[in-house]
């Protein structure tokens, strides 16, 4: 038996999340299916965290143990050959024994699109969150910049484990227009996140670009840890898991030669 | 009653191409379905073309005549928010007793998308041919060359009305990555254009751009006639109606930062 870490990409309009359900089509369900035809047994795979419903992937990592003695590309290419057409293994390589998709992760970064202009869009339906008023960027920056450094994000989402803290460490965050599409797009760097908490701050943080919510209010809600405080929670079809860290290097590329197909 | 100009964009994937079908759905059809909600009575809706089963458009251009009081950005409003998500109707404006969608048409644009690398993309599934070998770029644009000036196309499609001419012009032809989403993009823009030529041309040339059709042998299809001898025929998901031209000024810009929402 070998370790394997594969890095996935999958548009999760049609699945119930990342996780395994029984009756329901999900992300981690369609690849288990596959390696079960390849191998002729259960294989159990790892993802680095569950994406819910709806929520998409660039760069969602997993490992799992099989017995393949061809090359890591054949796997991948047999693996996608099966796959459905909304899940791609971008890559796969042997992993140290020790690794473990979600527990060896530093750091995750999610990715949320917005679309906003009066006219929604046929194309970009699935991938982002129509928002037709107009928003003020540079207020939901200073916002999202008080996410920064270590808080207890309870107002912002539930954890996903009864026991668990709701303290996590935000690295990185950012509104910006991607220039080759035009997207308002929001970008999060985080040691992990709760529940629905990507959703949940994009959605309070769209209320402040909308001045709706005052920059003190936000710093209000963020500290309240009362969940009934934060503001509205995004669509999940605007978001996207992006990367998953796991050394000193960036092992996705989010800059604009990237892979990333949704721009 | 009035005439209106209407721009429509529409991701084709779920309909049985633009023109009117008994028990099939397609985008003339749910056009006039909304017309008939906003009016009590039937509007009959004229499309400056077909487009196939899959083809998608961003500047389709169709005219109706309709008896409408308030603003055409009311109408417009009244009737995206009664269209299904993948159809848009992007502008309408009043026009002129004699304008017809496809009789006053000076020229139509083609846009046709392929993802030329070895990895299938999920996002980009409904919206490119994966032609996953290399392709020599400059190859297929000297060919796409030769069909500059008025030709008989009738190598690489039927006349949609049997005793139609197979000759048309063409204006511009163009093969070029899109700096933005990376994608190789032809753009074709002709007088008018035979049924499947589009996808026909796309098909052969790309064979150009893989060395199995020498240019020689591009242009001795191209004056044959034959049908039979052109390349395949390109998949419908790659193939976008980008625009329609009724005067000197270009109606839909193709720029970079133009509204075409696919790249």
């Amino acid at each position: 038996m070998m370790k394997f870490k594969a890095v996935v990409e999958y548009d999760g309009t049609l699945y119930h999340g990342w996780q395994l359900q029984p009756q329901r089509p999900t992300i981690q369900g369609e690849l288990e299916k596959v390696l079960l035809r390849l191998s002729g047994g259960l294989i159990r795979v790892h993802g680095a965290g569950r994406t819910d419903s709806g929520v998409h992937a660039v760069g969602q990592v997993a490992h799992f143990e099989m017995a393949w003695t061809a090359s890591p590309e054949k796997l991948r290419g047999a693996c996608n050959a099966l796959l459905p057409k909304d899940i791609l293994i971008r890559c796969v390589e042997p992993a140290e024994p020790k690794f473990h998709a979600r527990h060896s992760a530093l750091s995750k970064t999610y990715l949320y699109q917005i679309l906003d202009r009066p006219l929604r869009s046929c194309f970009r339906r699935y991938y982002t969150w129509h928002v037709p008023f107009g928003l003020d960027v540079a207020k939901m920056n200073e916002a999202a910049d008080h996410l920064l450094g270590c808080h207890d994000f309870a107002a912002f989402g539930a954890p996903t484990d009864g026991t668990d803290s709701t303290i996590r460490e935000m690295l990185f965050t950012q509104w910006a227009r991607d220039p080759g599409s035009g997207l308002l797009q929001f970008t999060i760097t985080g040691s992990g996140f709760l529940r629905y908490m990507v959703r949940s701050l994009v959605g309070t943080l769209v209320m402040v670009g909308q001045g709706k919510i005052s920059q003190q209010r936000f710093q209000d809600v963020l500290v309240s840890r009362n969940r009934a405080a934060a503001g509205q929670t995004a669509p999940p079809h605007g978001l996207f898991l992006a990367a998953v860290s796991y050394g000193n290097q960036a092992e996705f590329e989010l800059d604009g030669t990237g892979p990333i197909d949704i721009r």
